[in-house]
C-alpha cells in the first residue's frame, strides 16, 4: 500500500474543496492507504508567505512530502488558475519536491469554463516540481457537491468520475511500487 | 497623468523584484505620475491568506488598485509561474476589478528558460481579472539587477529594456486617457 | 476608419467558424470599415505547410496582414487548442508581423469546458508576433450558431456577446487611429 | 519491448527536429524496440490540411498511432508554441487517440527562453488527447545540434539530456508493459 498526501487548498472555511479531499481520503483509506490530509489554510499565515521552511508546522508540512509516494492536489479555480493558497505552499518546496512521485490534480469552479486550469495552469506548475507522473486529472463543478455535516455528497456522475479518477491515480501508484519493488528485491540480493 | 500602482510580489525582504519597482517608481515619478507602490509582503498574512477584504490594510490594498489608471505588477519567477504570494492579491479582487486599466507585467528569474510565465500563466490571469490592456511584458535575469543601499542598479541592456517597457505602458496609458476625455468634454457640454 | 483583416481557420468546407467571420465581415462593412476576408482553408496547401511564402497565395496573405490595422482570428477549437490549419499561417509570418496592430481572438467549440483556450493558448501566440493589443476575446458554443444557405444565424444572446467583442475591438481600433493621426497631423506641419 | 512511433513536425526539408529523431531512432532501435518514424512534411499537405483520414497516406499514419505504444514527439518552436505542421497531425487524430500510450515531448528552438513551450503548449494538447503518462520532455537549443550527410551530432551535454529523457520514457514503457502483461497472463489462465 502507498502512502499519500491529500492537499486542499481553498482559503475558505466551508469549503467544498476540502469537502471533497475529506471523500477521497475515506476512499483512499479503505483501500488500505497510508493518508495524511493537509489543508494548507490550517499551515500558520506568516511563515507560509515569507517560505520560512525553519517554522516546524511548515517543516512538518514539507516531511510530508517528502514521504508520500503519491499526492491529490485538490485547488478552487480563482481567476482562471489555482488558488494562491496552494502556490505559496508549492513555492517554498525544494526545487524537485515531487521527483518520483505521482500526482493526482483536482479542481474545483463554478463554471464548466475554467475545466483547463487543470492543464494550463496546475499540471506545468507540478511538471516542474519534477513529479514522475501527474495523471490525468478531474474538474468538479461545484453544484455536483453538497456538505452536511461537515461531510461531502457527491452528485452519482460526479462521484464516478472522482472515483475513476482516483483508479488512475492509484493505479499508476501500484504500478510504479510493482516496478520499484521487484528492483529492490534483486538489489537486496546482491 | 495617470495614478499607477506599481507593486511587487516577493516574499523576501531583500528582493530584486521589489528594488525594480523601486527603479520603475522613480521614472513614472520623474514623469509625472502619481505612483502608488505595493510590496505585497508589506500586508497583513493572515488577513491575506484568508482573503478578508474587511481588514484595513487589505481593503486600502483594494482601493489603491479601484483608483488606479494603471498597474505594473512585477513577480518573481516561482516553479514556473508567478508568485503564490502575488496571487493571494488578486484572488481577493473582485472579479472584473482590472476592467478600464492598463497593465504592465514584469518577471524576474535566474533563468532564461522561464521568460514565457508572462504570457502563459500571468497574462491569462490578469486578462480574467478584466484588464483592458495588458502590454508586452519584460522579463529580466536576475544577473542583470544588482543591488546597494537598498537601490536597484541595472546593467545597461537591462535598463534600456525596461525603459521600453515602460515607454510601451506610459504610451497605453496616455491613448487611453486621450480618447476618454475628449468623451468626457463632449458629455460636460450635453 | 480600420483595414481589417477577418481570418477564419476551420478545416471545414462547412464550418460555423467561417460563418461567424462572414457574419462578423458585414457587421464591420456596415460599419464603413475596409474588409479584407480570409479563410485559411482556400490557401494552397502544399506551400502554406512548407511556409514557401514565394508562392503569389502565400505572398497576397503575408500582405493582407501587413495592410491591416486590425485582425480578427477566429478558430475552432480541436485537441484543448487553435487549430493546426490557423498555426500552419500564423507559423510563417515575419516574427513580430501583429506589431501596430489590434487583434480580435475568437474561439468556437463545442463544450464550455474549452472557453481557456482562447487565453492559455491562443493569445500568448498573438502576444509573441509583436501584437500592439490583443483585446478581450470571445468563446462561442458552436449550439448558438445555426447555417442556412451559407449564413449564420446567432442565438440572441450570442449574437449580443459578439456585438460586444466586435465593439472592444472597434474602440481599440478608434483609440489607436486617434492617438496615432493627430501625431501625423503634427509631424506634417513640421 | 515496445513498439514507438517517432515523430518529427518541421516543415523544412534540412531540419535540426528531424535530425534529432534520426538519432532517437537509432538510440532506440539498438536497446531492441521496434520504431516507426514519421517525418509530418512527407504527408500529403491538401490531405492532411482537409483531416481527410480515408487518403491511404493519413490513415497509415493514424494507424501507426494505434499501434504503438509510445510516442517521441519532437517539434521546432515557432511563436512560442509547437509546429502547425504537428498540430495539423494531432488534430486528424481520434478524440483519445494517446490512451494507453507513454509520450515524450522534445522541442527544439534557437533561444532558452522558449523552453516552457512542452509545458505551457505542447504538454496540454498530449493530455486531452488521452495520453496516460507524459514524461517529462526536453527543450534542446540548435546550437547544441550538428548535422552532416543528413547525421545529427549532439554536442556531449545535448547528448547526455537526450539520454535522460530516453531513459525516462523507456523505463515508463517498461513499467508500463510490466504492469499489462503479468495481467494479461492471468486473464489468459481463466
Amino acid at each position: 500500500m502507498a502512502t499519500v498526501l491529500t492537499i486542499s487548498a481553498s482559503p475558505s472555511p466551508v469549503s467544498k474543496t476540502a469537502a471533497i479531499r475529506r471523500f477521497i481520503d475515506e476512499q483512499l483509506t479503505a483501500q488500505g492507504h497510508h493518508v495524511h490530509a493537509l489543508d494548507v489554510r490550517d499551515l500558520p499565515p506568516a511563515a507560509l508567505l515569507a517560505a520560512d521552511t525553519t517554522h516546524p508546522a511548515i517543516a512538518a508540512a514539507v516531511e510530508l512530502f517528502e514521504r508520500a509516494d503519491g499526492l491529490v492536489v485538490a485547488t478552487p479555480v480563482f481567476k482562471a488558475s489555482y488558488s494562491g493558497l496552494l502556490k505559496t505552499l508549492l513555492d517554498l518546496l525544494p526545487q524537485r519536491a515531487l521527483t518520483g512521485k505521482v500526482v493526482l490534480p483536482l479542481a474545483t469552479g463554478g463554471t464548466l469554463a475554467h475545466a483547463l486550469v487543470i492543464d494550463y495552469a496546475l499540471r506545468p506548475v507540478l511538471t516542474t516540481l519534477g513529479a514522475t507522473e501527474v495523471v490525468n486529472g478531474h474538474f468538479l463543478l461545484d453544484q455536483f457537491v453538497s456538505i452536511a455535516n461537515d461531510r461531502a455528497t457527491l452528485a452519482p456522475e460526479a462521484e464516478k468520475a472522482v472515483g475513476k479518477a482516483l483508479d488512475r491515480f492509484t493505479g499508476a501508484l501500484t504500478n510504479r511500487k510493482a516496478s520499484i519493488e521487484p528492483a529492490r528485491g534483486m538489489a537486496m540480493q546482491r
